[in-house]
């Protein structure tokens, strides 16, 4: 009896898939980890590109293992995974927790043992290695130039009754997001969901990736997060501006956050659980007269958690900094972003990306943190 | 006892909880339907955008259902559906194939009968309404101006040396597929897949996005693919161009492929088993002398299926025009995109959208197809 590791996706949508097989492709693949060796079971249409571009230790056409199956009266993708599990002598096998349940279903009809695997599916993604390290840093640098882009359009764009223009014409969210992305692309990145381009009542919805015209005096937030379309990797960072002048209110606000993510990043470090550095995020806000509670029947000031993972995807499971439980280890990137959120007032997010090491952490790549731009 | 519909997945990855919602979020939330009322669960993050964004009868606070659950020393996701299903009486339940099998394996734990819904989850959006082939017909439209840009492109450029020349510098098919891809951008569309901008030997792979200088007189693939912002349905189209001289050969296998693409849209009506139109293609390649066989250990001619439904997913099951049994229905769309692939002569594949009607189809939107630039 032998164990293995099955994993049935779309690799484009699953990074453990991606991570274990370096193959994309917009369908379902088959992948099994079999005694140490990685299999990619492919259809014709992907078998040569698989060959070329896969690092697995075997490739297998799946239209030979569909012929196999069918001599054998077996059918369809259960056939095929039959087959190849009596050829193999495997009887038990782990798959991720996000495995279709029709699939585990059939598997355990068949008599296999099929049982959950850690989340992520190959925990060791979580701990990045230099190289890792260094894909992330670059994506984030790339970041940092597409905020640099915002805060000069931002600079060059002129107020006329509190909207902003820019070469002559209104700067909308929609505008300065295609700026942004135009950019990226060029650079060699691309955004899986757009880049938040939000301002005044929408900043306050840190979800809302804003529309229409941008407006004087009050906050816009950019929170950029593109992948590299070379190592996959994410970068993820947010800024918050003030074209014009913002309120005493508001830059006490923006102090207020800024010194609580400071604060965060200095008390990070390998063995300390997340949910004592949100808690001292929450704690200091409170003490700074931001409390987070519901006004007029919205929860508004500090509504949400203080960081995720990041790596091949954009929010990493389980490494998390929020009201849960867990503990950080070196190796660990993630994001270290408080926020505060009043309809008075407006919305202010700062946002970037540590390494998490045995005495600290380190900011990977960085970027000023200023309110206001004249 | 009450049956319910339950989803539990991200929408931006999910199609089917994208078209119940109308909501789109960057993680999973959780969706209910039940008396053929919606309801969807949002944190305090996502539930103001939700009240104002999605189109569900009821949206209730995660949040508030935490709390309940805790109270009654129920914890996690599993304890507030626990929660929720004690309150809607609730102890059968329908979910999607692909839901997790933790999460089903949970809920039959607690004495849930849970049984997978079909697939799509909402078969009714592989018939599309009136409004929403309007959607895919804009989609389309958008890929054909880009494809113009492509032909546009590839008409300027000058032949040194057989390499491709455009402003003077090489033109690669990452530089074709940016200015393909900033025009989408400009356009309101987003590439969830790089398009393919691939030539000669990268042609014959029809999964190969492309890279490298473009070649004269020999076959470039472009295949767009790209969704729209707002509507959320995707476009796809395939024209194959040949800069300068196309060889006797490859003229003669664009003509077939192209007479092959005219007589299966010719014979697609309601009715008609898609195996049939795909096996005709396949025999009138034979009959043209374009076999599909195992040359020099690679499977060549046509290695892929003749169409896939299309909609709010580019890929969309089960509608499919293959080698399985799949019969066509009023108000389906699929994409009809025979190709043909040999090493030694090169990629061709042409591929448009049709929409199904009781007496035959209707292509979506058009764009010529030609394949020599001078």
């Amino acid at each position: 009896m032998s164990n293995a590791k099955l994993i049935y996706d779309c690799p484009e949508k699953n990074a453990d898939l991606y991570y274990a097989a370096h193959f994309e492709a917009p369908d379902a693949v088959l992948f099994l980890e079999h005694h140490g060796k990685k299999i990619l079971i492919l259809s014709d249409l992907e078998l040569e590109r698989g060959k070329k571009e896969a690092k697995v230790d075997k490739i297998l056409s799946l239209s030979h293992l569909v012929e196999k199956a069918k001599k054998r009266g077996a059918k369809g993708m259960i056939g095929v995974i039959d087959t190849l599990f009596k050829d193999f002598k495997i009887k038990k096998l782990t798959v991720p927790q996000s495995s279709p349940f029709t699939l585990v279903d059939a598997l355990r009809k068949k008599g296999y043992k099929v049982e959950a695997g850690e989340h992520p599916f190959y925990p060791a993604r979580t701990l990045k290695t230099p190289q890792e390290k260094k894909w992330i840093t670059d994506s984030q640098k790339a970041v940092f130039k597409a905020m640099a882009l915002a805060e000069k359009i931002l600079g060059e764009s002129k107020i006329k009754n509190n909207i902003l223009y820019w070469h002559g014409t209104i700067l909308t969210s929609e505008r300065l997001r295609f700026e942004l992305e135009q950019f990226l692309l060029q650079m060699g990145f691309h955004n899986t969901m757009q880049p938040i381009v939000a301002g005044g009542l929408q900043a306050t919805d840190p979800h809302c990736i804003g529309s229409g015209s941008l407006r004087a005096h009050q906050t816009i937030i950019v929170d950029i997060f593109p992948r590299n379309d070379k190592t996959r990797f994410f970068g993820d960072a947010t800024r918050t501006f003030c074209k014009g002048k913002a309120s005493a209110e508001l830059k006490k606000m923006y102090q207020t956050v800024k010194e609580a993510q400071e604060m965060a990043i200095a008390k990070i470090k390998a063995g300390v659980n997340g949910k004592t550095i949100h808690q001292a995020i929450v704690d200091y806000f409170e003490k700074k007269n931001f409390p987070t509670q519901v006004i007029g029947g919205v929860k508004q000031g500090f509504i949400h958690g203080t960081g995720h993972g990041i790596g091949l995807d954009l929010h990493e499971e389980p490494v998390r900094i929020n009201t849960g439980d867990f503990v950080l280890k070196p190796g660990h990137v993630v994001t270290v972003e408080p926020g505060l959120y009043y309809h008075k007032i407006g919305g202010v997010r700062i946002e970037d990306i540590v390494y998490v090491t045995k005495t600290g952490c380190e900011v990977l790549a960085s970027y000023p943190k200023k309110l206001e731009i004249a």
